[in-house]
């Protein structure tokens, strides 16, 4: 029998990107959505690639057994705890569960999180990283997409003591990852043959990255610059990170080969996680839930570089959702999550 | 029990394609892939996206019940011919088998066809015009991306004489069209903002849309202009038809709502074609086998005017292609061609 | 000594390329700017690429000789009335001046048009075809980009009677000829990797190339078909036109080469046309104010095909317009504008 | 009087970039061209958007006072010595002269370089740091576009001794900057919606960044990472550097403000340097021979981020190589150079 599941707010990129997975999965039916606007509608009139899947946006949730709340931050905290008190398991896409302290909120969203207690459960939805908490859980915050690149990047490096927490991540994201809400920034026109840096002061994703880099190695006083770039693409994000290998480290002989090899056994089971031998580039996981990792060393330097790529809104996003849904509801981990990447 | 298929030439954009497409087919096993290049590598490789399909670029076809050609033409019909010979089907994505009279090859692609009683055999690969033949068949000539987009968009109204046989064809193709092998115009800073037409004395996809166009109505005298444009994305073809409405047809109603509701009739079980209410986007189709038709009345000067698009490289090459190998196989004519649009 | 000249609504698309060509003009000063926002500001603030440009963004327009509306229309008119009055000269880049009759306001624009008088007065600034007009003109109505990029391509062929007057216009243009007002079709994510036809039941710049090109020939009556298409790029429109050439005509020896002869000798002196032998690219023109001309014929179907290409926001827009304030001052036509094509 | 300058190999993209620029100078004529394909051809045939231009290509350099080589690396240290010996002046965009010992060139470009008394003589093109010696220089090697976007964000850092000499140089690149020759990554459907990180193992702009660098301040043991990564548009350098404060520095007041402050007397009276209060954008250079350079400080981890951006055709091409060609002719430095940037 199919397992019925929802979403909520699905005519943003994460929310259409969960239905065009969901209506492909094999034991579990996209049952219910409900949108912002646009309801009343079939699906297939606001969002035409989705004619197939043959549901109304409605305003309120159906009955069903696991939601996702693609709804923004700050709005999602509500439908969340709603959705749990009516039994049903979420999986939340905002970044409304995904840092453990209220204060947090406070500085970084600026918002008082009206539901604390519910924080102290949130899984982190990392399946890399926390498979069997997110396993057993009722409540997954999908982690951020530029999170997603860096701590699938830096874990083993971290977790191994391989290198000095003094880290920096430089991100370029695709066009995408700024969400379908109109913006001057992301107007075709002035995105396009355009490369920029942005939230030099202090990106949301950052607590994020620091909060589950920390958890990896709780001695270490992890230290993170994090710049985020826009780049003229819809899908996609490179992560480059760079940290000085530990002393001590460079002469035990864990120059490049080494590393890759340690950071193939760190990921041997994951069937999502590839460590490749060639700068990888972000075309190679289009449509995917991929994540391509090449770790290198800077001989000169003594510097561990790390290249991810992710698409931001598979396994930067809806893909990954998916991945924690399968784990929730004991089903085959990668189910509906297969195809290879359209490219080019 | 799984059915072997092989690709002849993997590593050409239509040959990728094929294999990313046959890798998640459900009751078909890829076992075997050759190469004009990289023999004796994995496949994942040299395309690194496909590197979950476990195979080595062999320098000849194994044990194959069907193959397909993917060699550019005129070194595809020897390969086709050989495989026929060992009892393989075959489905040619070259040009090779699409035009009936070896004449034709003489003038439009410069070389004697070495194999005129395999053109009498090959079928046309348009499963919504040819499918019972296809199904049939042991030779199938997979139609070329351009005259995909034009004979969908204009089947109905030929065929039911609404319009005029004095037709112009403007389409509109992602670059990927042009194929991999390098060349300036294909260059990236080249192609990169930037729109074209080209091949304006004559394209060779020209006699293959004109010989498909008066198979419809063989006593309308078709004459087709056909103009293509190279536009800076990598895959999608939007096509623009336009042609008189026949006389006495205006009268009859047929506006608009009308000739949408004839082209809907016309297409009524076909799996992969949408006739939509606005004007449809190539990005609506990317990743997908289908093609979307959009057919109006220019009230003004009583003409009709026709859209399509399609992602290029799935119903205007490995997505058809599969199609057709489905009906050859007995096999669900849909299956392995369900996912919907990767959109943004 | 320079000439003073300002720009109301500076800080839309074709009011900052406006600046930019105009902060180079040897006799010209750009004395006033004005905008609906940012009043204040410097404009190096608003649009850091005109940092250049030491003027601050005022609420009413300064003393000026001659002025550029680049207002939306409906709310051109009026600033335009009110500059006329003062005695300043203007040139006004929306399309509230282009149609000489206020009846086709009505039907096109939805709106009463509340200067008739000044519609009767108003030059239509296409230099090619109005240059005396222009010169002593005090109003001029800039040309749409679409019909300039349509009527330069149809005129000789027109003006001769080489073709019938039953037109195919097929344009494919780059996003910012939308503006810069934000929608859901020129969101980057959704605009790039994507072509699509719109306006398909009749767009806004019908009515003027079709008052355009009948004035060229009076007795003919014209009939246009026009499709605008959006392509993923920032500038640049493509415009393909289909017309079959004339009884007669066809045996005259007009074909190709005479052809392409009879276009140059009609633009002979023109410093912005180039008639040229291969197929023309959009990017050749960036940047510029040239529109480049290709006409060919379709032997096969007795078609004249036009392939034209400007910058939308030069010599479709902002550069058009200054070539018309250099013909109103009394300035050497192209002063300012020599500029060779920013390429790749 | 116009001084005559030629350009050696003009069909390449700094060759090209170079003419356009020189055809706008009023003070010196392009004279002679010559390619290494196209020989006998006019300019305008090859190269369209050059029509304006009317030059022959040669087989061999005419008569000039100043010569631009914009030959590949290897091959233009012989074509700069013939024009050194015919008492030409010679300003090189190839790499050949831009590192000081012979050595680095084995062990970066793997050829013994027959000229090293000409090393010795050259000049860095670099006039915000060089000026008084490129003026009076015979030979100038024009800096790679990567070292310009790096050295102009991280000189005055550096020479005011406010950061710690272990920087990472995180640069992103348009396209072009990989020239016209064809290769796979290059590719319009490869290189499109994709960004990669490449020459992890060390780019030979390395070294001349490091050169350079360090002879900003010699006691200091300069360690520079640098990785390029490649990115779907045309033309553009963002660079983000990263540097730790020196110790000391913090607790000064060198915060944000003051940084910005130190940045902008250090670059006070040049022309093309623009030390901008937001993150810059690549598109606000495009054309322009600009660089934008914004520093700030992450307080978190008291680390300097230094953006800066330009056009790597331009400023971190032949536009830098223009400028140079000013100062070697006594001509007024920016002359030819002062347009604003194409945008959007």
């Amino acid at each position: 029998m199919m397992v019925k599941v929802g979403i909520i707010n699905v005519t943003g990129y994460v929310g259409m990107e969960l239905a065009r997975l969901l209506h492909q999965h094999p034991q579990v039916e996209l049952a219910s959505i409900t949108g912002r606007s646009a309801v009343g509608q079939r699906l297939g009139e606001v969002l035409p690639h989705l004619a197939d899947i043959d549901l109304v946006i409605e305003p309120e949730l159906g009955e069903v057994t696991l939601v996702f709340s693609a709804l923004p931050h700050k709005t999602s905290v509500e439908a969340v705890a709603a959705a749990l008190e009516r039994g049903i398991k979420v999986i939340d896409t905002s970044a409304d569960f995904r840092l453990r302290e209220a204060k947090e909120y406070q500085r970084w969203y600026d918002f008082a999180h009206p539901a604390p207690q519910l924080l102290a459960e949130a899984i982190y939805g990392l399946a890399e990283l926390n498979r069997h908490q997110i396993a057993s859980s009722r409540l997954v915050a999908n982690p951020g997409c530029y999170p997603t690149g860096a701590i699938l990047a830096l874990a083993p490096a971290l977790k191994e003591e391989l290198i000095e927490p003094d880290i920096i991540v430089d991100a370029k994201s695709g066009v995408s990852g700024a969400g379908r809400t109109l913006s001057l920034g992301t107007h075709f026109a002035e995105a396009n043959e355009n490369v920029s840096a942005y939230a030099l002061e202090g990106h949301r994703h950052l607590p994020e990255i620091t909060q589950e880099l920390s958890g990896l190695n709780p001695e270490l006083p992890i230290a993170v610059t994090f710049v985020p770039h826009l780049v003229p693409m819809s899908r996609g994000i490179l992560t480059t990170c760079y940290a000085k290998l530990k002393e001590g480290r460079e002469g035990q002989g864990e120059l490049e080969k080494g590393m890759r090899e340690l950071y193939r056994e760190f990921y041997r089971d994951e069937p999502f996680i590839r460590v490749v031998d060639a700068p990888p580039q972000t075309k190679q996981t289009l449509g995917t839930n991929l994540c391509l990792i090449h770790p290198t060393i800077d001989p000169r330097t003594q510097r561990l570089i790390i290249v991810s790529c992710i698409d931001n809104l598979v396994k930067g996003g809806a893909g990954q959702a998916l991945q924690s849904m399968n784990l929730m509801l004991g089903l085959p981990e990668g189910m509906a999550l297969e195809g290879s990447a359209v490219y080019p």
